[in-house]
């Protein structure tokens, strides 16, 4: 598959002029994580630069609709575990569930947006959203199992040849 | 709190150089990536690059003095857990402290500069730390719970402007 | 040690330009992080970059033979812990290796090329692999622990150069 998705690509041929444009891996699915990608991402944007978004592996529960996926018995048991973007945990101190809805009521506290408007206002600014389609097969998430401001499902090749022209790339 | 920052941003406006620059964010707090963060900021500093460390959220323990933090109740548990540079674990097989005091003993066994002397290179070799404003209010840390190396308290703006103009900028 | 490393580093009196060159660290040793890596890595490969692969830390697990590793006493209880590219685990939901059987699974079903093809891949297409120094100085892994097809054991200089003229910088 990662040959397949290669064959796409046509950095070579091409002379991407580097852009103002910012560009990112969401690979995380952790709440801090994603609050940083999303701060990240609308504060670029609302500075006038290009954002795309690439979200792979756990990052795609960042864009998932809250309902049940996968076909296969372990798509399914995978399915138990995976959040949508209100569900998703800190990468420390979680405590069951806890750290969660701490953090939730710190950042209210303190009127930090929290993660959904994040991701309202990162498409309401045009941030663009895309879904790593080989991520997406391997844990059995459909198209439509994705929120509808994900622009598009594609391979590694789309978000090089994005990177290539960025001024600023990060693997979050 | 995204939008507000942003409106000290001025990509647009100007053009910024791709110059002789490196600029990260230190997002995590474990023992091992900080390391893997001062390490590469001290050599590029020392080769001559200009460096700027921009910590949030975890990375803050980074630049912590080793006191005690936060205003509320949600402030004061917090704090209970946040540990300053010496404290720090890694991310991997920390066995309650074990693997902390393991990494210690094998680092100096070898020889590696021990997180607070690489974190004291890097300020004598003119890395800028910037720690950032909205992590530290949501985890109710004040200026004065900083150690004094730390030359400024910064939004997103910041760290974008400083990334745009760097050779390379990592995640960490 | 990290002041030695810097000696050998030369950023400034050259003029390094920017090329069709892509480099990473590879400092995690997840499976799902090293698949990222290992995907990024053979995809910008087989579209014409000149990619670098510098493994620390925890990615050393990646370009490891399958053999016990250390000499004194830490070293030996670290080797323990450390596995090869077939053994490595995902960073969420391994249960105790379950996961990790489950993931291999759930891959092998949607037709994505496992770990070790894809390192094999990277090889065939010319990715650099390197080792860094001090992290295997610290882990008590020696040369000989590592996989052939790892180009040279380096120091964070050797990174700094590669990035500084890379178009895509990562930190996996």
């Amino acid at each position: 598959m990662a040959l397949e998705q290669t064959a796409e690509l046509s950095l070579t041929h091409s002379e991407p002029q580097v852009q103002n444009r910012l560009s990112m891996v969401v690979f995380s699915g952790d709440m801090d994580r994603l609050m940083a990608a999303f701060i990240i991402a609308t504060g670029a944007a609302a500075s006038g630069m290009e954002v795309t978004m690439f979200f792979t592996f756990w990052g795609l529960q960042a864009i998932k609709k809250r309902t049940s996926t996968g076909r296969s018995l372990f798509g399914r048991m995978l399915s138990v575990f995976l959040k949508d973007i209100t569900g998703v945990g800190p990468s420390k101190m979680n405590f069951g569930g806890l750290g969660r809805w701490m953090f939730k009521k710190m950042m209210k506290a303190h009127n930090v947006t929290p993660l959904p408007e994040l991701r309202k206002l990162a498409a309401e600014l045009g941030v663009r959203m895309l879904a790593c389609q080989m991520s997406m097969e391997v844990m059995e998430i459909r198209r439509e199992d994705l929120i509808d401001e994900v622009q598009d499902v594609v391979g590694v090749a789309t978000f090089l040849e994005e990177a290539s022209r960025s001024k600023i790339t990060l693997f979050i």
